[in-house]
Protein backbone atom coordinates (compact mmCIF):
# COMPACT_ATOMS: atom_id res chain seq x y z
CA UNK A 1 0.00 0.00 0.00
CA UNK A 2 2.74 2.73 -0.43
CA UNK A 3 4.13 2.72 -4.13
CA UNK A 4 1.21 3.61 -5.96
CA UNK A 5 -0.61 5.29 -2.76
CA UNK A 6 2.29 7.45 -1.94
CA UNK A 7 5.02 7.68 -4.17
CA UNK A 8 7.23 8.63 -1.35
CA UNK A 9 7.18 5.80 0.41
CA UNK A 10 9.29 2.72 0.48
CA UNK A 11 7.88 -0.46 -1.50
CA UNK A 12 6.24 -3.28 1.34
CA UNK A 13 5.10 -6.80 0.16
CA UNK A 14 6.53 -9.80 -1.90
CA UNK A 15 7.43 -8.37 -5.69
CA UNK A 16 5.49 -9.60 -8.55
CA UNK A 17 5.49 -8.92 -12.27
CA UNK A 18 2.00 -9.94 -13.90
CA UNK A 19 2.56 -11.21 -17.59
CA UNK A 20 0.95 -13.39 -20.56
CA UNK A 21 2.23 -15.18 -23.82
CA UNK A 22 -1.12 -15.50 -26.05
CA UNK A 23 -2.91 -15.19 -22.79
CA UNK A 24 -1.84 -17.71 -21.26
CA UNK A 25 -0.93 -15.72 -17.90
CA UNK A 26 1.65 -15.91 -14.85
CA UNK A 27 2.41 -13.89 -11.77
CA UNK A 28 6.50 -13.91 -11.75
CA UNK A 29 8.10 -14.01 -8.59
CA UNK A 30 11.45 -12.63 -8.91
CA UNK A 31 14.03 -14.34 -6.40
CA UNK A 32 17.54 -13.39 -7.22
CA UNK A 33 18.67 -14.78 -4.32
CA UNK A 34 16.65 -18.05 -4.25
CA UNK A 35 15.64 -17.40 -0.43
CA UNK A 36 11.86 -17.51 -1.00
CA UNK A 37 9.71 -20.67 0.02
CA UNK A 38 6.17 -20.14 -1.75
CA UNK A 39 3.84 -21.98 -0.45
CA UNK A 40 1.14 -24.02 -1.91
CA UNK A 41 -1.32 -21.73 -0.23
CA UNK A 42 0.44 -18.66 -1.24
CA UNK A 43 0.54 -19.50 -5.11
CA UNK A 44 -3.10 -20.51 -4.62
CA UNK A 45 -3.87 -17.25 -3.31
CA UNK A 46 -1.59 -15.44 -6.20
CA UNK A 47 -3.32 -17.08 -8.51
CA UNK A 48 -7.29 -16.31 -7.43
CA UNK A 49 -8.80 -13.95 -9.76
CA UNK A 50 -10.78 -12.77 -7.64
CA UNK A 51 -9.26 -12.60 -4.12
CA UNK A 52 -5.78 -12.29 -5.21
CA UNK A 53 -3.58 -11.10 -8.49
CA UNK A 54 -5.44 -13.92 -10.86
CA UNK A 55 -3.32 -15.64 -13.29
CA UNK A 56 -2.97 -19.54 -14.56
CA UNK A 57 0.25 -20.23 -12.80
CA UNK A 58 3.37 -18.65 -10.60
CA UNK A 59 6.50 -18.56 -11.80
CA UNK A 60 9.72 -18.24 -9.28
CA UNK A 61 12.64 -16.72 -10.84
CA UNK A 62 15.24 -18.18 -8.96
CA UNK A 63 18.62 -19.24 -9.35
CA UNK A 64 19.41 -22.57 -11.38
CA UNK A 65 22.19 -24.96 -9.96
CA UNK A 66 22.98 -26.31 -13.55
CA UNK A 67 22.42 -23.18 -14.80
CA UNK A 68 22.05 -19.43 -13.71
CA UNK A 69 18.27 -19.23 -13.52
CA UNK A 70 15.60 -21.44 -12.53
CA UNK A 71 11.92 -21.34 -13.74
CA UNK A 72 10.14 -22.79 -10.77
CA UNK A 73 6.40 -23.00 -12.19
CA UNK A 74 3.62 -23.42 -10.06
CA UNK A 75 0.05 -24.53 -11.49
CA UNK A 76 -2.60 -22.26 -9.77
CA UNK A 77 -3.60 -25.05 -7.89
CA UNK A 78 -0.39 -24.80 -6.09
CA UNK A 79 0.93 -28.14 -7.51
CA UNK A 80 4.51 -28.07 -9.19
CA UNK A 81 4.78 -28.62 -12.79
CA UNK A 82 7.20 -29.34 -15.05
CA UNK A 83 7.62 -26.98 -18.26
CA UNK A 84 5.55 -24.66 -19.78
CA UNK A 85 6.25 -22.38 -22.97
CA UNK A 86 3.76 -20.05 -22.62
CA UNK A 87 5.60 -19.24 -19.64
CA UNK A 88 9.05 -19.47 -20.95
CA UNK A 89 8.42 -16.87 -23.25
CA UNK A 90 7.36 -14.49 -19.93
CA UNK A 91 10.35 -16.08 -18.29
CA UNK A 92 12.69 -15.03 -20.71
CA UNK A 93 11.42 -11.53 -21.50
CA UNK A 94 11.14 -10.89 -17.28
CA UNK A 95 15.10 -11.82 -17.26
CA UNK A 96 16.21 -9.57 -20.44
CA UNK A 97 13.64 -6.71 -19.26
CA UNK A 98 14.73 -6.48 -16.09
CA UNK A 99 18.55 -6.84 -17.10
CA UNK A 100 19.40 -10.43 -15.27
CA UNK A 101 20.79 -11.36 -18.42
CA UNK A 102 21.87 -9.57 -21.54
CA UNK A 103 20.86 -9.90 -24.82
CA UNK A 104 21.60 -13.46 -27.12
CA UNK A 105 20.60 -17.07 -25.82
CA UNK A 106 19.66 -17.74 -22.26
CA UNK A 107 19.86 -21.22 -20.75
CA UNK A 108 17.86 -22.36 -17.86
CA UNK A 109 16.59 -24.58 -16.08
CA UNK A 110 13.22 -26.43 -15.54
CA UNK A 111 11.53 -29.25 -13.94
CA UNK A 112 11.21 -30.94 -17.15
CA UNK A 113 15.58 -30.01 -17.91
CA UNK A 114 17.55 -27.35 -19.06
CA UNK A 115 15.87 -25.15 -22.11
CA UNK A 116 17.59 -22.77 -24.44
CA UNK A 117 15.38 -19.27 -25.26
CA UNK A 118 16.47 -16.07 -27.31
CA UNK A 119 14.40 -12.56 -27.63
CA UNK A 120 14.33 -11.59 -31.16
CA UNK A 121 14.77 -8.93 -32.85
CA UNK A 122 10.94 -8.30 -32.99
CA UNK A 123 10.68 -8.72 -29.56
CA UNK A 124 8.94 -12.30 -29.87
CA UNK A 125 10.51 -15.13 -27.69
CA UNK A 126 11.86 -18.54 -29.20
CA UNK A 127 12.16 -21.31 -26.65
CA UNK A 128 13.72 -24.65 -27.46
CA UNK A 129 10.73 -27.17 -26.71
CA UNK A 130 12.65 -30.05 -27.05
CA UNK A 131 11.55 -33.76 -28.98
CA UNK A 132 7.89 -34.16 -29.77
CA UNK A 133 7.16 -37.99 -31.07
CA UNK A 134 4.59 -38.95 -33.19
CA UNK A 135 2.16 -42.03 -31.27
CA UNK A 136 -0.58 -44.21 -31.95
CA UNK A 137 -3.72 -43.23 -33.71
CA UNK A 138 -6.80 -42.73 -31.34
CA UNK A 139 -9.76 -40.45 -30.95
CA UNK A 140 -11.58 -38.49 -28.96
CA UNK A 141 -15.18 -37.97 -28.91
CA UNK A 142 -17.41 -34.76 -28.28
CA UNK A 143 -20.88 -34.34 -28.18
CA UNK A 144 -21.14 -37.74 -29.18
CA UNK A 145 -19.51 -37.29 -32.43
CA UNK A 146 -15.91 -39.64 -32.79
CA UNK A 147 -12.87 -37.15 -34.16
CA UNK A 148 -10.07 -39.65 -35.59
CA UNK A 149 -6.71 -38.28 -34.09
CA UNK A 150 -2.99 -39.15 -33.43
CA UNK A 151 -1.07 -39.26 -29.78
CA UNK A 152 2.17 -36.87 -29.77
CA UNK A 153 4.34 -36.70 -26.69
CA UNK A 154 5.64 -33.17 -26.21
CA UNK A 155 7.38 -34.68 -22.66
CA UNK A 156 3.16 -34.50 -21.80
CA UNK A 157 0.61 -36.26 -23.86
CA UNK A 158 -1.58 -34.89 -26.24
CA UNK A 159 -3.88 -36.26 -28.83
CA UNK A 160 -4.15 -33.82 -31.98
CA UNK A 161 -7.64 -34.41 -33.78
CA UNK A 162 -8.09 -32.98 -37.42
CA UNK A 163 -11.69 -31.64 -38.17
CA UNK A 164 -12.41 -31.70 -41.49
CA UNK A 165 -15.84 -29.43 -41.39
CA UNK A 166 -14.12 -26.15 -41.31
CA UNK A 167 -13.68 -23.31 -38.91
CA UNK A 168 -17.29 -23.33 -38.19
CA UNK A 169 -16.92 -26.74 -37.17
CA UNK A 170 -14.04 -25.86 -35.24
CA UNK A 171 -16.22 -22.42 -33.63
CA UNK A 172 -19.09 -25.04 -32.41
CA UNK A 173 -16.69 -28.04 -30.50
CA UNK A 174 -18.40 -27.97 -27.20
CA UNK A 175 -15.29 -28.22 -25.14
CA UNK A 176 -16.88 -27.58 -21.88
CA UNK A 177 -16.68 -31.21 -20.38
CA UNK A 178 -13.26 -32.89 -21.26
CA UNK A 179 -13.81 -35.12 -24.68
CA UNK A 180 -14.21 -38.51 -24.36
CA UNK A 181 -10.59 -40.37 -24.36
CA UNK A 182 -8.98 -43.89 -24.69
CA UNK A 183 -8.18 -44.19 -21.29
CA UNK A 184 -5.76 -47.16 -21.58
CA UNK A 185 -3.91 -45.52 -24.52
CA UNK A 186 -3.69 -42.24 -22.21
CA UNK A 187 -3.56 -43.49 -18.26
CA UNK A 188 -2.53 -39.97 -17.02
CA UNK A 189 -5.08 -38.41 -18.90
CA UNK A 190 -4.32 -36.21 -21.98
CA UNK A 191 -4.37 -32.73 -24.22
CA UNK A 192 -6.75 -32.88 -27.33
CA UNK A 193 -6.11 -30.37 -29.61
CA UNK A 194 -8.78 -29.81 -32.59
CA UNK A 195 -7.37 -28.76 -35.45
CA UNK A 196 -8.56 -27.18 -39.09
CA UNK A 197 -5.73 -26.51 -42.00
CA UNK A 198 -5.51 -23.01 -43.43
CA UNK A 199 -2.95 -23.70 -45.56
CA UNK A 200 0.37 -26.80 -45.76
CA UNK A 201 2.01 -24.38 -43.30
CA UNK A 202 -0.52 -22.95 -41.31
CA UNK A 203 -3.49 -24.19 -38.70
CA UNK A 204 -6.27 -22.75 -36.32
CA UNK A 205 -6.71 -25.00 -33.55
CA UNK A 206 -8.54 -25.22 -29.73
CA UNK A 207 -7.40 -27.19 -27.13
CA UNK A 208 -8.75 -28.93 -23.92
CA UNK A 209 -6.24 -29.49 -21.58
CA UNK A 210 -6.73 -31.98 -18.40
CA UNK A 211 -6.88 -30.31 -15.89
CA UNK A 212 -7.83 -27.29 -16.90
CA UNK A 213 -10.44 -27.42 -18.50
CA UNK A 214 -10.31 -25.26 -22.35
CA UNK A 215 -7.71 -22.57 -22.37
CA UNK A 216 -6.82 -19.92 -24.64
CA UNK A 217 -3.28 -21.52 -25.29
CA UNK A 218 -1.26 -24.37 -24.62
CA UNK A 219 2.57 -24.21 -25.36
CA UNK A 220 3.33 -27.72 -25.74
CA UNK A 221 -0.08 -28.17 -27.58
CA UNK A 222 0.58 -26.20 -30.74
CA UNK A 223 4.12 -28.03 -31.28
CA UNK A 224 1.82 -31.56 -30.98
CA UNK A 225 -0.44 -30.06 -33.26
CA UNK A 226 2.37 -28.57 -35.57
CA UNK A 227 4.08 -32.05 -35.37
CA UNK A 228 1.64 -33.36 -36.60
CA UNK A 229 0.22 -31.25 -39.12
CA UNK A 230 4.10 -31.19 -40.92
CA UNK A 231 3.04 -34.75 -41.67
CA UNK A 232 -0.15 -34.05 -43.57
CA UNK A 233 1.83 -31.48 -45.69
CA UNK A 234 3.95 -34.52 -46.47
CA UNK A 235 6.87 -33.21 -44.19
CA UNK A 236 8.89 -33.70 -40.71
CA UNK A 237 10.56 -30.57 -40.48
CA UNK A 238 9.93 -26.93 -40.94
CA UNK A 239 7.82 -23.90 -39.60
CA UNK A 240 3.75 -24.28 -39.07
CA UNK A 241 2.41 -21.39 -37.40
CA UNK A 242 -0.87 -22.45 -35.30
CA UNK A 243 -3.78 -19.94 -33.89
CA UNK A 244 -4.91 -20.36 -31.18
CA UNK A 245 -7.87 -18.19 -29.17
CA UNK A 246 -5.44 -15.91 -27.05
CA UNK A 247 -3.30 -15.29 -30.45
CA UNK A 248 -0.83 -16.81 -33.03
CA UNK A 249 2.59 -18.49 -32.30
CA UNK A 250 5.13 -20.48 -35.01
CA UNK A 251 6.53 -23.81 -34.36
CA UNK A 252 10.08 -24.63 -36.15
CA UNK A 253 10.53 -28.07 -36.42
CA UNK A 254 14.46 -29.34 -37.20
CA UNK A 255 14.82 -33.28 -36.93
CA UNK A 256 12.74 -34.28 -33.62
CA UNK A 257 13.39 -31.40 -31.71
CA UNK A 258 10.88 -28.23 -32.08
CA UNK A 259 11.33 -24.38 -30.81
CA UNK A 260 8.66 -22.10 -30.20
CA UNK A 261 8.09 -18.68 -31.36
CA UNK A 262 5.61 -15.60 -29.99
CA UNK A 263 4.69 -13.22 -28.29
CA UNK A 264 5.28 -12.49 -24.66
CA UNK A 265 4.11 -9.40 -22.65
CA UNK A 266 4.76 -7.84 -19.27
CA UNK A 267 1.81 -5.64 -18.38
CA UNK A 268 2.24 -5.29 -14.53
CA UNK A 269 5.04 -4.97 -11.78
CA UNK A 270 3.90 -4.47 -8.08
CA UNK A 271 3.99 -6.06 -4.50
CA UNK A 272 1.48 -8.24 -3.36
CA UNK A 273 0.24 -7.12 -0.09
CA UNK A 274 -2.49 -9.82 0.39
CA UNK A 275 -1.80 -12.91 2.66
CA UNK B 1 9.45 -3.14 -15.03
CA UNK B 2 11.47 -1.56 -12.49
CA UNK B 3 10.38 -1.43 -8.96
CA UNK B 4 9.92 -5.62 -8.76
CA UNK B 5 12.63 -6.26 -11.17
CA UNK B 6 15.29 -3.86 -9.43
CA UNK B 7 14.10 -2.40 -6.33
CA UNK B 8 16.49 0.24 -7.00
CA UNK B 9 14.93 1.80 -10.02
CA UNK B 10 11.97 4.16 -10.20
CA UNK B 11 8.78 2.65 -10.85
CA UNK B 12 6.84 3.72 -14.54
CA UNK B 13 3.71 3.00 -15.74
CA UNK B 14 0.16 3.84 -13.79
CA UNK B 15 -0.11 3.41 -10.52
CA UNK B 16 -3.03 0.91 -9.65
CA UNK B 17 -4.10 -0.87 -6.31
CA UNK B 18 -6.03 -3.87 -6.66
CA UNK B 19 -8.82 -4.98 -4.03
CA UNK B 20 -12.16 -6.68 -3.49
CA UNK B 21 -14.57 -6.94 -1.34
CA UNK B 22 -16.24 -10.37 -0.56
CA UNK B 23 -14.89 -11.15 -3.79
CA UNK B 24 -16.16 -8.51 -6.15
CA UNK B 25 -12.69 -7.18 -7.32
CA UNK B 26 -11.64 -4.17 -8.71
CA UNK B 27 -8.43 -2.35 -9.76
CA UNK B 28 -7.77 1.09 -8.14
CA UNK B 29 -5.96 4.03 -9.89
CA UNK B 30 -5.01 6.91 -8.04
CA UNK B 31 -5.58 10.17 -9.55
CA UNK B 32 -5.45 12.96 -6.58
CA UNK B 33 -4.77 15.59 -9.01
CA UNK B 34 -7.48 14.48 -11.13
CA UNK B 35 -5.30 14.22 -14.47
CA UNK B 36 -6.32 11.04 -15.71
CA UNK B 37 -8.41 10.39 -18.46
CA UNK B 38 -9.07 6.71 -18.44
CA UNK B 39 -10.16 5.86 -21.93
CA UNK B 40 -12.92 3.13 -22.29
CA UNK B 41 -9.91 0.72 -24.31
CA UNK B 42 -7.86 1.20 -21.29
CA UNK B 43 -10.21 0.48 -18.30
CA UNK B 44 -10.78 -2.92 -20.81
CA UNK B 45 -7.23 -3.63 -20.95
CA UNK B 46 -6.81 -3.50 -17.24
CA UNK B 47 -9.83 -5.65 -16.58
CA UNK B 48 -8.95 -8.76 -19.18
CA UNK B 49 -8.50 -11.42 -16.57
CA UNK B 50 -5.32 -12.84 -19.30
CA UNK B 51 -3.71 -9.96 -21.21
CA UNK B 52 -4.33 -7.59 -18.12
CA UNK B 53 -4.55 -7.24 -14.33
CA UNK B 54 -8.33 -8.72 -14.13
CA UNK B 55 -10.80 -7.09 -12.38
CA UNK B 56 -14.71 -6.92 -12.47
CA UNK B 57 -14.22 -2.82 -12.75
CA UNK B 58 -12.05 0.02 -12.52
CA UNK B 59 -12.21 2.79 -9.73
CA UNK B 60 -10.36 6.06 -10.14
CA UNK B 61 -9.81 8.20 -7.34
CA UNK B 62 -9.90 11.17 -7.66
CA UNK B 63 -11.04 14.71 -6.13
CA UNK B 64 -14.71 15.55 -5.87
CA UNK B 65 -16.73 18.61 -7.04
CA UNK B 66 -19.26 18.71 -4.05
CA UNK B 67 -17.14 16.49 -1.67
CA UNK B 68 -13.20 15.95 -1.29
CA UNK B 69 -13.20 12.74 -3.43
CA UNK B 70 -14.88 11.26 -6.13
CA UNK B 71 -15.17 7.37 -6.83
CA UNK B 72 -15.28 7.48 -10.65
CA UNK B 73 -15.98 3.82 -11.33
CA UNK B 74 -16.37 2.14 -14.89
CA UNK B 75 -17.18 -1.36 -15.32
CA UNK B 76 -15.00 -4.29 -17.04
CA UNK B 77 -16.61 -3.51 -20.84
CA UNK B 78 -15.03 0.14 -20.13
CA UNK B 79 -19.33 2.00 -19.86
CA UNK B 80 -19.63 4.29 -16.85
CA UNK B 81 -21.26 2.87 -13.56
CA UNK B 82 -23.31 5.67 -11.30
CA UNK B 83 -22.49 3.57 -8.10
CA UNK B 84 -21.24 -0.01 -6.63
CA UNK B 85 -21.51 -0.54 -2.59
CA UNK B 86 -18.67 -3.28 -2.88
CA UNK B 87 -16.96 -0.89 -4.60
CA UNK B 88 -17.22 1.60 -2.20
CA UNK B 89 -15.62 -0.26 0.87
CA UNK B 90 -12.63 -0.63 -1.33
CA UNK B 91 -12.50 2.87 -2.35
CA UNK B 92 -12.88 4.02 1.35
CA UNK B 93 -10.44 1.30 2.13
CA UNK B 94 -7.96 2.87 -0.14
CA UNK B 95 -8.45 6.31 1.41
CA UNK B 96 -7.57 5.44 4.67
CA UNK B 97 -4.72 3.05 4.29
CA UNK B 98 -3.24 5.54 1.91
CA UNK B 99 -3.64 8.58 4.27
CA UNK B 100 -5.79 10.48 1.71
CA UNK B 101 -8.55 10.76 4.72
CA UNK B 102 -8.14 10.14 8.39
CA UNK B 103 -10.02 7.81 10.44
CA UNK B 104 -13.86 8.73 11.02
CA UNK B 105 -16.26 8.92 8.32
CA UNK B 106 -15.48 10.36 5.36
CA UNK B 107 -17.95 11.79 2.62
CA UNK B 108 -17.48 11.10 -1.03
CA UNK B 109 -18.81 11.61 -4.33
CA UNK B 110 -20.65 8.95 -7.02
CA UNK B 111 -22.66 9.28 -9.99
CA UNK B 112 -25.42 8.40 -7.77
CA UNK B 113 -24.72 11.06 -5.35
CA UNK B 114 -22.94 11.52 -2.33
CA UNK B 115 -22.10 8.79 0.13
CA UNK B 116 -20.91 8.40 3.36
CA UNK B 117 -18.00 5.48 4.23
CA UNK B 118 -16.28 4.50 7.16
CA UNK B 119 -13.51 1.93 8.44
CA UNK B 120 -14.83 0.27 11.82
CA UNK B 121 -12.90 -0.89 14.73
CA UNK B 122 -12.84 -4.68 13.08
CA UNK B 123 -11.59 -3.52 9.79
CA UNK B 124 -14.58 -3.96 8.23
CA UNK B 125 -16.11 -0.77 6.40
CA UNK B 126 -19.60 0.75 6.88
CA UNK B 127 -21.11 2.20 3.33
CA UNK B 128 -24.64 4.37 3.28
CA UNK B 129 -26.56 3.07 0.42
CA UNK B 130 -29.11 5.39 0.55
CA UNK B 131 -32.85 4.10 0.29
CA UNK B 132 -34.37 1.11 -0.78
CA UNK B 133 -38.23 0.44 -1.39
CA UNK B 134 -40.00 -2.31 -2.10
CA UNK B 135 -42.48 -2.83 -5.75
CA UNK B 136 -44.85 -5.10 -6.86
CA UNK B 137 -44.62 -8.68 -6.54
CA UNK B 138 -43.15 -10.53 -9.47
CA UNK B 139 -41.32 -13.73 -10.67
CA UNK B 140 -38.37 -15.11 -12.20
CA UNK B 141 -38.36 -18.46 -14.08
CA UNK B 142 -35.16 -20.86 -13.45
CA UNK B 143 -35.33 -24.28 -15.57
CA UNK B 144 -38.23 -24.01 -15.76
CA UNK B 145 -39.52 -23.29 -12.73
CA UNK B 146 -41.18 -20.47 -11.17
CA UNK B 147 -39.75 -18.49 -8.25
CA UNK B 148 -42.77 -15.87 -6.92
CA UNK B 149 -40.37 -12.83 -5.16
CA UNK B 150 -40.84 -8.76 -5.39
CA UNK B 151 -39.04 -6.03 -6.58
CA UNK B 152 -37.17 -3.71 -4.86
CA UNK B 153 -35.66 -0.52 -6.29
CA UNK B 154 -31.72 0.05 -4.59
CA UNK B 155 -30.79 2.89 -7.78
CA UNK B 156 -31.03 0.12 -9.59
CA UNK B 157 -33.64 -2.66 -10.33
CA UNK B 158 -34.10 -6.13 -7.94
CA UNK B 159 -35.83 -8.74 -7.81
CA UNK B 160 -35.92 -10.75 -4.70
CA UNK B 161 -36.59 -14.55 -5.16
CA UNK B 162 -37.43 -16.41 -1.75
CA UNK B 163 -36.44 -20.43 -2.02
CA UNK B 164 -38.53 -23.19 0.48
CA UNK B 165 -36.69 -25.96 -0.94
CA UNK B 166 -33.43 -24.87 1.43
CA UNK B 167 -29.40 -24.71 0.70
CA UNK B 168 -29.81 -27.70 -1.59
CA UNK B 169 -32.26 -25.99 -3.88
CA UNK B 170 -30.25 -22.92 -3.86
CA UNK B 171 -26.92 -24.99 -4.68
CA UNK B 172 -28.88 -26.65 -7.67
CA UNK B 173 -30.00 -23.10 -9.77
CA UNK B 174 -28.76 -23.01 -12.85
CA UNK B 175 -27.40 -19.86 -12.96
CA UNK B 176 -24.96 -19.82 -15.94
CA UNK B 177 -28.56 -18.11 -17.56
CA UNK B 178 -30.14 -15.30 -17.17
CA UNK B 179 -33.57 -15.92 -15.26
CA UNK B 180 -36.76 -15.29 -16.74
CA UNK B 181 -38.47 -11.79 -15.85
CA UNK B 182 -41.57 -9.68 -16.12
CA UNK B 183 -40.09 -7.96 -19.21
CA UNK B 184 -43.29 -4.95 -18.49
CA UNK B 185 -42.09 -4.57 -14.87
CA UNK B 186 -38.26 -4.29 -15.63
CA UNK B 187 -38.06 -2.69 -19.11
CA UNK B 188 -34.14 -1.97 -18.26
CA UNK B 189 -33.62 -5.50 -17.21
CA UNK B 190 -33.07 -6.46 -13.43
CA UNK B 191 -30.86 -8.35 -11.08
CA UNK B 192 -32.41 -11.20 -9.62
CA UNK B 193 -31.73 -12.73 -6.04
CA UNK B 194 -32.42 -16.20 -4.97
CA UNK B 195 -32.51 -16.30 -0.87
CA UNK B 196 -32.74 -18.68 1.71
CA UNK B 197 -33.68 -17.47 5.24
CA UNK B 198 -31.50 -19.55 7.73
CA UNK B 199 -32.80 -17.33 10.58
CA UNK B 200 -34.99 -14.48 11.20
CA UNK B 201 -31.74 -12.09 10.77
CA UNK B 202 -29.31 -14.21 8.27
CA UNK B 203 -30.08 -14.98 5.07
CA UNK B 204 -27.98 -17.26 2.17
CA UNK B 205 -28.28 -15.69 -1.49
CA UNK B 206 -27.32 -16.13 -5.14
CA UNK B 207 -27.17 -13.44 -7.34
CA UNK B 208 -27.95 -13.34 -11.36
CA UNK B 209 -26.51 -9.68 -12.76
CA UNK B 210 -28.38 -8.30 -15.58
CA UNK B 211 -25.07 -7.57 -17.86
CA UNK B 212 -22.91 -9.70 -15.72
CA UNK B 213 -24.19 -13.18 -14.88
CA UNK B 214 -23.76 -14.98 -11.83
CA UNK B 215 -21.40 -12.73 -9.81
CA UNK B 216 -19.73 -13.80 -6.36
CA UNK B 217 -21.39 -10.68 -4.81
CA UNK B 218 -23.95 -7.82 -5.11
CA UNK B 219 -23.83 -4.79 -2.97
CA UNK B 220 -27.10 -3.57 -4.22
CA UNK B 221 -28.29 -6.79 -4.22
CA UNK B 222 -27.70 -7.46 -0.53
CA UNK B 223 -29.74 -4.41 0.48
CA UNK B 224 -32.50 -5.72 -1.37
CA UNK B 225 -32.39 -8.96 0.03
CA UNK B 226 -31.93 -7.65 3.74
CA UNK B 227 -35.19 -5.40 2.63
CA UNK B 228 -37.78 -7.79 2.18
CA UNK B 229 -35.85 -10.44 4.56
CA UNK B 230 -36.84 -7.96 7.29
CA UNK B 231 -40.62 -7.98 5.84
CA UNK B 232 -40.69 -12.06 6.51
CA UNK B 233 -39.81 -11.46 9.96
CA UNK B 234 -42.21 -8.81 10.78
CA UNK B 235 -39.97 -6.06 10.90
CA UNK B 236 -38.86 -2.88 8.54
CA UNK B 237 -35.91 -1.90 10.65
CA UNK B 238 -32.61 -3.58 11.64
CA UNK B 239 -29.77 -5.68 11.07
CA UNK B 240 -29.53 -8.84 8.19
CA UNK B 241 -26.39 -10.99 8.28
CA UNK B 242 -26.42 -11.72 4.54
CA UNK B 243 -24.34 -14.63 3.01
CA UNK B 244 -23.21 -14.49 -0.44
CA UNK B 245 -20.91 -17.01 -2.46
CA UNK B 246 -17.45 -14.44 -2.04
CA UNK B 247 -18.39 -14.38 1.60
CA UNK B 248 -20.46 -11.77 4.18
CA UNK B 249 -22.13 -8.82 4.53
CA UNK B 250 -24.20 -6.74 6.87
CA UNK B 251 -27.30 -4.46 6.50
CA UNK B 252 -28.41 -2.61 8.79
CA UNK B 253 -31.90 -0.58 7.70
CA UNK B 254 -33.12 2.43 9.51
CA UNK B 255 -35.96 3.39 8.10
CA UNK B 256 -35.92 3.42 4.40
CA UNK B 257 -32.15 4.08 4.54
CA UNK B 258 -29.61 1.10 4.51
CA UNK B 259 -25.95 0.91 5.72
CA UNK B 260 -23.57 -2.10 4.24
CA UNK B 261 -20.89 -3.38 6.60
CA UNK B 262 -18.56 -5.48 5.01
CA UNK B 263 -14.80 -6.64 4.56
CA UNK B 264 -12.67 -4.85 1.90
CA UNK B 265 -9.08 -5.65 1.23
CA UNK B 266 -6.03 -4.53 -0.55
CA UNK B 267 -4.06 -7.53 -1.66
CA UNK B 268 -1.80 -5.59 -4.44
CA UNK B 269 -0.40 -2.20 -5.70
CA UNK B 270 2.07 -1.66 -8.02
CA UNK B 271 2.46 0.16 -11.84
CA UNK B 272 0.27 -0.96 -14.70
CA UNK B 273 2.37 -0.94 -17.73
CA UNK B 274 0.78 -2.78 -19.91
CA UNK B 275 -1.27 -0.69 -23.10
Amino acid sequence: MTDAADPAGPPSGLPFVKGHGTENDFVLVPDREGLLDLTPDQVRALCDRRAGIGADGVIRVAPGTLAPFFMDYRNADGSLAEMCGNGARVFTRFLVDAGWTGPGPVTFETRAGLRTAEVGPDGDVTVGMGPAVLGAASAAVVGGVRYPGVAVDVGNPHLVCRLDGGLAELAALDLTRAPGVDAELFPAGVNVEFVVPLAPDRVRMRVHERGSGETRSCGTGTVAVATVALGWAGRSVGSVHVLVPGGAVRVDRTGQDSSLTGPAVLVATGHWTGT
